[in-house]
């Protein structure tokens, strides 16, 4: 049971769009420079977040991605579950009712007890998730970005932004 | 993050030896038998829970796999991490330091607020996993098992036991 690298990927790159002023968008051709990403790659991650309704795309000039509703209104349960999938992790194949001693499926009232198990230990896994919002990694981001990460990545998104703007002058 | 099927099958190989007399051991080919499971995948998932010592092999004539301690002391989180590996199911990459906002790395005081939020969920998750042992899954498959199963299962087993007696003999 593992998570792909695209999770984190997508993460930070939802706490990037919610530190961002309001009404800013970012293409994805940015995010992937900002983090040092191939670009083809951290695209897919945004559609399945965009597919989720965590982020939309915002057309025109200053166009790109946004965040689709306020920090505290997305969870990182929201984005595990766009990255990953919404399935459950633990996939019980039934596997009791396989073999010679294996009985008519009706005689099974209820799912196997390691089959409960695995479900209730997800459960809590996912109460946790669902307790952290976006806001939260924000300023948990604001409280652990050392200060000259914070001023670097300011500089480079004026830089960037307005060479974009430039461009299209 | 998801489990394979690996993991179903070795818990309820494990659940299985449980339930069986003490000094009953069973070679990977019965285990394979009783749940038609094809024999070289399951027995690579008992090479885990060897590896992990949670089964041990008994040689002889009525030689096979066996609990290697009782199933009170065998959790399913035990059990999870036989399978699937004991590492963290969320890896982070550092991925804040790329790109070009990145500082220098000795800026960063803990790990991103992501990855201790994710770090903390899969701790709950653990939690749950270390609270279930083998004994409590044997007493839920006591309530849960059709009575029809379990004396299909004792005539199958009685007669595979006697079965490779006579060969031997
Ligand atoms: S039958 Fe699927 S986990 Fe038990
Ligand atoms: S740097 Fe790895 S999750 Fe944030």
């Amino acid at each position: 049971m593992k998570h792909t690298e695209g999770l984190e990927w997508a993460a930070h790159a939802c706490s990037l769009l919610a530190a961002l002023p309001p009404d800013t968008s970012l293409p994805a051709r940015l995010l992937a420079e900002f983090f040092d990403l191939p670009e083809p790659y951290l695209a897919k991650q945004m559609q399945k977040l965009s597919a989720a309704g965590i982020v939309e795309t915002r057309r025109g000039p200053r166009g790109g991605y946004a965040l689709a509703r306020p920090p505290a209104q997305i969870t990182l349960l929201d984005m595990v579950q766009a990255i990953d999938g919404p399935e459950r992790q633990f996939r019980c194949t039934e596997l009791r009712r396989c073999g010679p001693s294996g009985v008519a499926d009706d005689k099974y009232l209820r799912p196997c007890g390691i089959a409960r198990s695995m479900w209730r230990a997800e459960a809590a896994w996912r109460r946790e998730l669902a307790g952290v919002t976006l806001a939260d990694i924000l300023k948990m981001g604001m409280q652990d970005t050392p200060p000259e990460q914070a001023a670097k990545a300011l500089a480079w998104f004026h830089d960037k932004l307005s060479q974009d703007t430039t461009a299209k002058e």
